[in-house]
């Protein structure tokens, strides 16, 4: 009955990072590595090959790279002789990968060292306007091999014509079965138990429909402003930023019916029919369904904040929402009426990623007042769990009830270490393990249903509601679930 | 989200024992009557008189009441200026209940002083053949008020015909609705919560039905053997002591329809209704259905210990069945094809009374091999719980289980003292509360049920089993589960 962490160690392999000196290469995928390393899943005969466009060597490049983990990687799991010999598979190779002149040959030499029998994995962390560019290079300098994979960061373009330029372009120099897109959120313990709990509990999956479920409640809050990310995020919003691809990923693996296997396809397959089965949300019904805001001066964490406009560059008038709440149906047998809202924004009051199944209410009047429904929380962070109340007997009271936790902690405090969700993507690459990864169809579905939202917004008289940092949102999503009879959860509690 | 215990004072009473000086009431009349006082339920100016043959006068009643309270109060809860003011509410009429010409002047001497306004309650623990009788006398005496109960200990009959014979004798001197037949399980927080867990919480009711559940084991096993009371047992046996009351008691739980309400009647209804829908079982079909035995000599807790025979007074041979498992059957569309199976017996390994229901399994091949079904045990003793364990994702694997426990202890140690089920139902006597009382249709039915049994045992051509003391019983009890591919719990444990 305990739970246990599970090691499958890996071939030996060659991860060449495009976008080596940035920012998500730093604090996410070094790190990541360097603990796949450290608790002895990757072999030391790997090489972890950076690349980016500043002229370094590979001790210059060890060099910015101790420093990130230092910084990212937790003290308590920094063992210096383990990271010093974790660098010591990793080299630099200044290469712009956009430019078919570049040093592709001092890449080549690297590679062609190890042999091209053994897995490589192109890893792309730049712009995405670059993805076509470096695919079409890695495979007209003759990189890939049989055993290559290409891994694409999110966005996969910024509208539905966009992303398909992107897959077009990748799309051309790799099969699409070794290209793996990759979502960090499929890559959440909780988010993958979502999985096992629905299917692997008979008692869940008969629960699993709109005879049982009242509603799911899709939540990913940051606390957080712009952090500097202004230029970028200006020109997304939360919308493309946080709804297009996380959350419609928990939002699939949430209502998918069950798939004939636990094989990519048949996983995939599942999905995306939950994506094309979402009923449109565009020009015609987008106040109803729909809440968009923007921060404005607040408070978070005692400390006063400023508005969004104000943390832009330029100051300049933005329309960009900083949250949206939406109110999506799907429309199929299973889902018909269910309401699945979701919800992401900037300046929240807490940092929390959860998924509420709340269940109907059963018929009132046996223990006096109507007994609400139960809810199956499962908190994705910032601790992962999965809550589900009962309600008991009251001991000694001849009918009287009292609400217990039936709760199996997956995340408790010092029990287990969960895995950033970049270690366990980056290694299924290598194990050519795509399940976790999204499908062409399944980002192209997702951007087909996210597109007509923002072209309303773009033809709409006003632009988002303000709201003030430090809260949850502009009235607008509360008015969105009020007008249902239902509430956030946080406001049922409060 | 705590669980804590409730206190509901009661209105002042006189509480009249019959059959003071047995062991009952020295085990557990008086001492739950003395712990409801000692949590302040019971008014200082009530009283509690116990009647017998033998002549003692009060201050000998409580020497011999001091003396039980020492032995099964726990020593943690002896307090001894609470002990003496407690026993200064006891006091002894000497009185043969069953004789008109018996001491009711004194009695009703001690009644009357109190005043006929309040609550009255008459409980018997005598013999079952003097409850017409004693009845009669309370009634033509004048004692039986407005507001005066009658509690009737088991057993109620020892077949059909004279538990008809019982309930006529006293329900020709009491209104039924003042008629409580006390049932010790169905004062058991595990037992009551069951109604709870079935209809406050819809996710749970959904499942209740033979869509989600495969069967459901009601256990009820002893270690101890005779323990002294040959010669009662040996004219009764497992079924009649055990099954008729206590665990058809808890099979109508766990099995009835919605009530409409938690009165009552409401409730009674619908378990009789249960009772009504057992397939028979009769000399037809015994043999497919169910297992008797007795056991002889083996070891308990590492001490060897006698055979049932030669533990009765005259060690004569005897058909007396010390164990039985039955596969019971409800004949209507929630249960069809759902075995309940019920077993007792006494020399077994534990002492242990619970309630699985097991749900049935998924759709194998998703996780690999087939899962078992999940199992919900409400466990009535040693420790009352309950127990849901669930499948999640084993962290860190790609789509490994791990089984944990969706689990509300409802009993953890030190949290909370579950009061005796005496004390729960004594006082729900007084308050008039009889729904977790046995009304006289169900004891009817559920005699009506078991008599047929009985007939065919006597009409068959061998006895019990053998099974050797300290084992789960004779091998026709696996058998009966075998024979539908089902195992009992420690069975499938092993």
């Amino acid at each position: 009955m305990s739970i246990t962490s599970q090691l499958e160690p890996v071939p030996s392999f060659d991860y060449v990072i495009f976008g080596a000196t940035g920012d998500l290469t730093m604090r996410k995928l070094l790190p990541a590595l360097c603990r796949r390393f450290a608790e002895g899943q990757i072999p030391a005969d790997a090489q972890i090959i950076g690349t980016a466009r500043s002229p370094l060597d590979d001790a210059a490049y060890r060099e910015r790279g101790l420093k990130a983990l230092r910084e990212y990687v937790r003290e308590d799991e920094f063992v210096d002789a383990t990271v010093e010999r974790f660098l010591g598979l990793v080299h630099y190779v200044s290469l712009n990968g956009a430019d078919a002149e570049g040093n592709w040959a001092g890449l080549s030499a690297r590679l062609d060292a190890a042999g091209s029998e053994r897995v490589r994995v192109f890893y792309l962390a730049t712009a995405p306007d670059l993805y076509g560019a470096i695919a079409q290079n890695i495979n007209e300098k003759g990189l890939r091999t049989e055993q290559s994979r290409i891994v694409l960061e999110k966005p996969i373009g910024t509208d539905l014509a966009t992303a398909r330029m992107v897959n077009e372009g990748v799309g051309r120099h790799f099969p699409e079965n070794s290209i793996y897109r990759i979502d960090h959120y499929l890559g959440k313990e909780a988010v993958q138990n979502v999985i096992a709990l629905r299917f692997a509990n008979p008692m869940l999956e008969r629960l699993w429909d709109r005879e049982s479920i009242e509603y799911v409640q899709i939540t990913a809050a940051e606390t957080v402003g712009l952090e500097g990310r202004g230029g970028y995020y200006d020109g997304s919003g939360a919308l493309r930023d946080m709804i297009q691809n996380h959350l419609l990923q928990v939002l699939t693996v949430v209502a998918m019916e069950r798939p004939s296997s636990l094989d990519a396809d048949a996983l995939r397959d599942e999905k995306v029919r939950v994506l094309t089965s979402l009923k449109p949300l565009d020009r015609n019904n987008l106040a109803a369904n729909v809440a968009r805001g923007q921060y404005v001066r607040g408070t978070t964490r005692g400390q006063a904040v400023p508005a969004y406009r104000e943390e832009l560059p330029d100051e300049a008038p933005s329309n960009t929402e900083t949250f949206v709440a939406l109110k999506a149906e799907i429309d199929n047998p299973r889902w018909q009426g269910v309401p699945f809202y979701l919800r992401s924004g900037k300046r929240m009051p807490e940092k929390l990623t959860e998924i509420v199944i709340q269940f109907r209410a059963g018929e009132p009047g046996l223990f006096g007042a109507a007994r609400p429904g139960s809810r199956l929380v499962i908190r994705v962070q910032p601790n992962e769990s999965v809550i589900l109340p009962l309600f008991v007997k009251q001991p000694g009271s001849t009918f009287g009830l009292d609400e217990v936790d039936a709760l199996s902690k997956l995340g408790e405090p010092g029990r287990i270490r969960f895995r950033d969700s970049y270690e366990g993507l980056m290694l299924d690459a290598v194990k050519g393990s795509p399940a976790l990864f999204v499908r062409k169809d399944e980002t192209e579905a997702a951007w087909a249903w996210v597109t007509p939202i923002l072209q309303g917004w773009s033809e709409a008289a006003n632009g988002p509601d303000a709201y003030a940092a430090g809260t949850w949102g502009p009235d607008s999503a509360r008015e969105l679930l009020a007008r249902a009879g239902h509430q956030w959860v946080e406001d049922a509690a409060a």
